[in-house]
């Protein structure tokens, strides 16, 4: 697809199924692949170069400015102006890197890909965590699956019905820089009720007593490399063990302009696993990909019956859990509704989603 | 605030008015000024040096990648790979460019600012239009300011219930560039209740009956070079008057992420003139700032009253109107629902938008 015009909404090529090596893989799957030496090399050939060699602290005398290229999608970038690199290294799964940027606050990138800014995170942890939190009536127990950075445990937290939250996080690398450099997200793990298993998520909810989570959230990066199996009938299908009757999964799910395939492969999966409601969201946040981040939100047959558009335990109601620990800044009531209207191309798109 | 941190959602700078000139102007509106020559030199300085010089045709053979960067914000760029550039050349009023995208397809840049990509285009030009359209009973007469493109004409199109449709649009070359490069929006100027007025808008409302129309679109660039005036006083005060009682306003209103002050201003100043309802709404436009873009709907005083979050004509009972000449992409009445749902951080620093 390399220097085809783009023109349209369609950007799928032959229906390739991404999470499938033998097959073709679109090039809207590079984002993904950015972990992939090979790719990643045409990766920095096509998007970065050209524009600054490496990351550098702007301290340096022969750099006036330093930016920080996020390759979102073959032909396109969203470029960040860096103030100063606070932390780069290699962990045995991923590169890690912080810096101080001029009009984000400090970003949190692993192997390339913006996770995180300061500016903009609380649209992406509050949605990914209220969205499920809030379609279910007191939620006890939960579970997340990566999530190191800690953003999601603050919001979990709001809940005062919540008693057990277990976090397995596979990186402990990620889970220490926050802590150094994101106290307002590293802060959830200050919380009792925290459990941390650092490992592999797969072989955790493997071990996981059938139907103990009232809501699992799996906040993980993008499908490969340590998150490449977070996508496949396996893994659904343990987090569908581990919850009991009437639970529900949210799971981020890319962009609706950038990925449908992806949606649609993963809401069909879904579809054929949880036999309660299975539902797909979005939010805006402007440092990911095309400005938005997609979540599938899912859940498991049992009474009472989940109807996520409607949330049946709405967060204004929740004592104190506007402003537990810190505002809520981007959920409310009204936007959790609202996330779920999709634009008619994504319903044209994904098959899945017409009758959304 | 070139230099500071950029931490947390407010990026006010002691509440300073974008519009006039004599008080300080904050570096959120720099995106804004980026078509004064001074200001420009800044913006590119810190925006674009280091990436690329000037556009240029892929086709060099010193260049492997051209980029276009669109200098959204002090400190953060959005980047499009360039094919071939297709036109530049300077009208009366702006510089206008448009180039063959890899990704996004063509892209329209005026003074240096994407106006809009034919990839995400749909969003913006359905958004614009049938947010106020099917928020009334059988829009008659529609005026349209700037707009050259004639993508908002080809949505006002679809409502069979019109039948005048004036554009007053400033620049002749936007225009002509549309209707050679963008046939799928200059569509829009072939209807034959369209009528075309080539010049100033202030003075075209000057002259409009009072109460001649049912509906008027504001789709104008930044609010500086030739739509300055489009964001002050007198010009509401226009549109106000040629508006009928219990007709609609719909304006660009830039983005919720980014330029909470503006819209602040704009509001404040559009429930001081429009005596009906005046309400916020906002979509996912990929290749805007932030990636997303705001409304401002106002109505004036009359029966039966507007209620925007409820559309009383929704589009999907108009008889052809999701398929008239191409299909619907973006809009349907659950979008426009949800548009109006706002983050709280945007209800906490709108003062004007805290009941909304």
């Amino acid at each position: 697809m390399e220097g085809s015009t783009g023109k349209g909404l369609d950007v799928r090529e032959n229906g390739a199924n991404c999470s499938d090596e033998a097959v073709v893989i679109p090039s809207c799957c590079l984002k993904a692949k950015a972990s992939d030496p090979e790719v990643d090399a045409i990766c920095h050939s096509t998007v970065v170069s050209g524009w600054f060699s490496e990351h550098q602290s702007s301290s340096d005398a022969n750099l006036t400015e330093v930016y920080f290229n996020n390759p979102m999608w073959p032909g396109e970038a969203h470029s960040l102006k860096v103030e100063k690199v606070l932390f780069k290294e290699k962990s045995k799964y991923q590169e890690v890197m912080v810096f101080q940027s001029s009009a984000y606050g400090k970003v949190l990138v692993l192997d390339g890909i913006v996770q995180l800014t300061e500016k903009d995170e609380c649209a992406y942890q509050e949605m990914i965590t209220h969205l499920p939190l809030c379609s279910i009536q007191s939620p006890t127990n939960v579970l997340v699956v990566g999530g190191g950075d800690g953003g999601v445990l603050r919001e979990i937290c709001r809940h005062s019905s919540v008693k057990l939250i277990d976090i397995c996080e596979i990186d402990q690398m990620v889970i220490d820089v926050s802590k150094k450099f994101f106290p307002e997200l590293a802060m959830g793990f200050e919380d009792p009720r925290v459990h941390l298993h650092v490992g592999d998520a797969i072989d955790f909810l493997r071990h996981a007593p059938q139907g103990k989570y009232d809501a699992v959230i799996v906040d993980s990066s993008d499908p490969v490399g340590p998150a490449q199996e977070l996508v496949e009938r396996p893994f659904f299908e343990s987090i569908a063990r581990a919850l009991r009757p009437g639970g529900v999964l949210c799971n981020m799910a890319e962009s609706m302009w950038l990925h449908t395939h992806l949606i649609q492969d993963m809401v069909s999966l879904c579809r054929q696993i949880f036999k309660g409601s299975v539902r797909y969201a979005w939010a805006s946040v402007p440092t990911y990909p095309s400005g938005v981040i997609g979540f599938v939100l899912c859940s498991t047959e049992g009474f009472p019956s989940v109807d996520f558009l409607h949330p049946i335990n709405p967060i204004e109601n929740l004592e104190d859990a506007l402003h537990y620990r810190r505002e809520l800044m981007f959920y409310n009531s009204e936007i959790h509704k609202a996330a779920f209207a999709l634009p008619s191309f994504v319903k044209n798109e994904v098959e899945s989603l017409r009758d959304c």
